[in-house]
């Protein structure tokens, strides 16, 4: 694959099973990544270094992963200006997810960070792509490819449901 | 200004006082945009109108806000493939803004919103010029004096208070 | 069955193991009803033809199921001036079915859905069949018999505990 | 005005407030309501009456609002089979309303309510309209009416906002 | 056993398996019972007439407990003067308990019910013991006896401990 | 007044605008009280003295009410057998009532608090009466005739609106 | 003063207001503090300078105060093997507090941060001091007296209420 | 081991399968610690002397954990003026850890008590060496390499996730 343009961090190895999904659709969607651990708070200076060196090594977003007191994305964001999409994750000891919730997405004034919801790792691959797509034509037709994809799959389960009846496709 | 690049909407007029944040960044960033009002709940077909031809007439990113059961954001990224920016707004009726934040954070998978803080529309403004700013260099620039100068401004305060003890800076 | 008064939808096939509870109660209770997906994030121009068609093809009542940053209930209600009932399913990566009931209540004024229990879409059927039997004598009879076998379940229960002790209806 | 179709009950005078935006509705629309205070704490055998004599009198349907601990509605609708609606009011010492919202809206199964949003008592007199016009082509229309107008005030405003720009419209 | 000082009752049969503490800690303090179904939502009049009796027939204190939308706490103590004390139970559709703990709890200004934890049926036996005991001493007694079992079963399991070390007493 | 049967305390003076409501029941009810202040963490001797002690002067209930993490009702329990009425009380730094709340609530098996409303002193005070008048006729009759003058202030109420229609009963 | 053994640093200069309670009780027990501002998302590399010389400079003890997606305390906590005191601050935009407060406290395992209640920068003054105690009785003497005082507080405030009535001390 | 400065006790002994963690990682950094089950609610007096006998028995911290409404850490505080480290732990019946979260956390002006996130044993055990390492420069190395060794780990898994890809490592 040619230079990555989203990279793809966690905070932890063990939320792998979780952020894998954005490296999946990233994959499907023909846009190159790279993927790694970076913990805020074991790895504080890798975390730096890695943030300051993104812009200038060709990554275009950030997908950040991490769960309970989640500071992995917002302080990659306090030194990048690219854009950093938050991925809380639920992790192990969480309160109910809210802990990751909260610690990502109500970030000061200054210094945002794009937040998708509790595990939703996917959507943070295709929030990616969007955002790469706003100025690039050809993923811009592959994102409407995929929004057609959706759409007739959730036709073809409203057609066989209308046809065979609920009770056959429980 | 030129063609706007951004577009704000929000779903009701009653929120302009909290968005106008993100208008305000954005011109302070020198980045057109476009502002109005499209309520999804009472102008449906207005709002698939606005999300459909959002592409085509030169938007790159949509930022819309929408308080209590807010169904803006989530709807008009159901209908674009362009990035869609999130604000919760804490309406007067709110649950303490949780029916917000819930209501556009949550999106299911395939469709991302990307959410920012409640009432957090200048991170929004600033969100979108940091998606314009991942392949334009010279926003790319404009956001690092940005982040600059929110750098300069803690260390000045900082300063002060060191220097004067902080019962003169309370 | 006779030309359907009910229409039951969902936003995704998933949801049909808990909305499947409103199907069957309608079918005890003798009321005709329609069933299928429609995804407001997915399919929204085929939920915006959906609600327009409703009144005119003879529904009189629309329930509507959806998990997550829930806007199917609300979308379909700001279309048409049916009555609405919002089923809040727990779905898979819900925040413990908060961000469901939040997106399907907290209804901006002038656009009511009528809003049942998490995962109530037993309680969605009864709600619909007392709308219709409002003004429908027979319907009306029905319930009032439903009413009655509820309250006989309950008092048999009790005899068998009062007259056999608790330790054997454990 | 003719024989009331809708019986308005909340379960103390200091509900008033919140609760008289059902009845305001209500004569927007032109439909016959009663109003009285009936609490299903201070009041039970009232409340049994009243809810038990509501079908024979000719009510269609019944809103019914409390705040904190709220059964009114839930305990309206363990009697009658007509539809119940209610609204949640945040009284003085609610715990952020929540109390109210989930008091009446996660009743078990056999017994639903129909809730709207916290304090939404205009939203209770709409769908109590909706659900008389379900079977009544006159309220259907003027709902219809309803509906537009709240799109004709959107689109104005968004006009306005549109040609003079947002400053002047703060 | 002779004439039933408590009256335990619950919302559902369902609610037995976490009621039956309240029953088993009233026979281990030697307190006579009566335990049955009487549900608030299904069976309002027989709840009416049980509330109504329940002075009169000799018993002292009531226990409740239901789980949702927990009505019955409430509107028993509505009814009677004697005091109620209320167990929220966790039930299958609940969200998190929070539904069934405010119900009880935050019951309005004249009509108290004395709740105790999240299906704390045990403590509602114990409380029920309190209330006799406070003005019967052999209760009181016996109470002071309970409480002495409970400090040596905690000194025991720390002396074990302290001797062997925790890891044989994991 | 005679000999106190109820001993009101509190953890902090500033508790005393709320906590006075339930020694103002209590002279209504013509029920002998004291009240102070005991701080279960400024002054932990004090609260095991005044538990211990509680039961021997004459005390057959204790309303203890705290803020914040509010142990002072439960730690009471833990000393006493005496049974003891906890009410959470919303102090200044409170994050909205749920820590006091929670704090009261949650006690384990063995030491049961009955816990009454959010800032519910007032509701604290009845509670004690009915447990005096749990096994004292004279007590029980005047909670008898507290209760009808509850559901004649209702009453009245309505009949007002009734007659002179709501707007003039705002 | 003398070399500071105790760091005060906040995320914004408008936490002074609450995080000056933390210098006001270490000025009353006589112990040497700096303070000053250190914004983990504006200033991200003069945080890790900060926390990487602290221990170097003398200091025994950080405390950090910060509002919403509070980062400074964890972050710092990362870098220095020092203790760190959170204050979680509930800043203007927060949701009622519970975004600063999970921030803070779910910390993951290898980095713990002493957390302390919402806005309470004076109790982190007091835990600064008691970790300095730990292991000098100068210090540890003047926390006892510090517990004597507020005793005495709460004892004469309980003999006013004894001897004068509540109603004197309202 | 030599004589005992960290003593970390529990409400009860269900609490020992996390309350271990805390125990393990003071063996870990060869740090002397005693272990025992001390009730709040079971055993006040017994909690009373344990603290008062702390400080003079050499501790120089105290960790503390339970659950519920968990009293034991804000008890143990008010009594020593020794650092007190509080763990919330999840127990079965719990409401999702809030309970035991907020009582711990939001202890009253004077009286703090260092939370640690739920079920963090293991950070209590690090945070409790860190106070001692404050002034203990042995410790404070051991720590230092503790926190090494947390980083190498990071960047171990990072560097295979990096040469093997993320497939490889799920």
């Amino acid at each position: 694959m040619s230079k990555p343009l989203v990279g793809i961090i966690m905070g932890s190895q063990s939320d792998l099973k979780i952020m894998k999904d954005a490296a999946e659709v990233l994959e499907e969607l023909g846009i190159s990544y790279e993927l790694t651990v970076v913990s805020a708070h074991r790895t504080p200076l890798r975390m730096i270094d890695y943030a300051t060196a993104a812009r200038g090594k060709g990554l275009r977003v950030i997908i950040a992963g991490a769960g309970g007191a989640a500071h992995l994305p917002g302080m990659v964001a306090s030194v990048t200006s690219l854009p950093v999409i938050g991925v809380p994750v639920k992790s192990s000891n969480s309160i109910d997810g809210w802990d990751s919730v909260l610690s990502i997405l109500q970030m000061p004034s200054g210094v945002p960070v794009a937040t998708v919801a509790l595990d939703g790792a996917r959507n943070a691959g295709i929030l990616a792509a969007q955002i790469l797509g706003a100025s690039d034509k050809a993923i811009g037709k592959k994102l409407d490819a995929f929004k057609r994809a959706l759409k007739t799959k959730v036709e073809s389960a409203a057609k066989k449901i209308e046809s065979k009846g609920w009770r056959d496709n429980l």
